[in-house]
């Protein structure tokens, strides 16, 4: 028996972005047919982040064919029972690996359960998220997965974009680690991993098939065979 | 061995859509990171209509949960071989379907590979295409699967869309019958089919998550097993 888990937010408004949603044919408006424009930018929602996100030097997402990365066998490394506000460094990230330290997996998902505890349309869900430090971020990259996703901002300093004026400095070690030298792509802001039910999974994840993007809007699942 | 086959039209400026693109921070710009926006409408590149989209009684996305037909079973009816300016008819569809009619499959997509023979980025490829008759969008509803796609523009009028005027009256029989009664999700616009290489395959297909849509933006990949 097969069970699919959807891990991904809705794209709609939110505060923290600027999509607007508009029919350019309506049936209110008799037209032959509906349709709806919207606007994006690359790491609005659940998305995929490319180096070049970071790195000036730092390669896109066509560097990446999908065949290579879009279905992967997964661990789910579980922090659910993590505090507010708690980093997750690189000596945790070990221990939670500790039984799976002999397989290595092409993707990893690191679970805080963040979304279930505080609605991810709240700025609480931002101001006091637990985080993965920089010596967790360099776990990750020495872990070497061809993925990484995340239920929670996993930057510290993720919260302070909100309030970010012009000229204001964000330190986001993690992103820097991780997207570091062009192995390692990045899913941002995932959701519903504790509805896997499981350690391991079958991650399937498919972008929006914009050309030498920086990021890209994701739909990720996980499959669970039970 | 497993073989993934991307059936996705890359997302990139058009002349038939308005998309543009944008750095909303750039390196050049020696921002702490680089973005990009861009805008999109439910219709175009590779998509999904809800039945919403013709008929102003007819469901939205949410009514057919991702878990339901984001993995099918898929079966490719060839007509690879058709000419320009050709209808697909019932009977042809039967016909093609004759071997594999003691099974049914929960996706169809219909091949002719039409962006192989003529680049998509011409009006050509949409003003001589192929298409499915009345009939034949009968044929498809008859057969009922959970997704039906296309690798060219499937009704007729579709080519009159490009000088459409206001107060222009389209007639899109196979949009009618296919997405009438709310059954049938169809993928628009699909491309590589000529690569699966097989007549059946599992066919992945992940929309953008934006919610109560008429339709979206769509992944969609081929996996074989040889």
């Amino acid at each position: 028996m097969r069970r699919i888990v959807d891990l991904t937010l809705p794209i709609e408004e939110h505060w923290r972005y600027g999509i607007k949603f508009a029919h350019t044919r309506s049936h209110a408006n008799h037209d032959l047919w509906q349709a709806t424009s919207y606007n994006l930018e690359s790491h609005w929602f659940t998305h995929i982040d490319a180096p070049i996100h970071h790195d000036p030097e730092g390669v896109d997402l066509n560097a990446y064919p999908i065949q290579d990365w879009c279905i992967t066998d997964c661990l789910i490394l579980d922090f659910s029972d993590i505090g507010d506000n708690v980093g997750i460094t690189g000596e945790m990230l070990e221990k939670a690996n500790e039984k799976y330290k002999d397989k290595h997996f092409d993707s990893i998902l690191i679970r805080t359960d963040r979304g279930k505890k505080v609605s991810w349309k709240t700025t609480e869900f931002w101001d006091n998220s637990p985080y993965v430090t920089e010596d967790g971020g360099i776990w990750i990259k020495n872990y070497n997965p061809k993925l990484v996703g995340y239920d929670f901002p996993q930057d510290y300093e993720i919260r302070k974009i909100r309030t970010m004026k012009p000229g204001d400095i964000i330190v986001q070690p993690v992103h820097e680690h991780v997207l570091k030298d062009g192995k390692i792509l990045q899913i941002e802001y995932m959701t519903n991993l504790w509805e896997i039910g499981a350690e391991t999974c079958q991650l399937i994840a498919l972008p929006l098939n914009t050309q030498h993007a920086d990021g890209s809007q994701i739909r990720v699942i996980a499959v669970v065979e039970e």
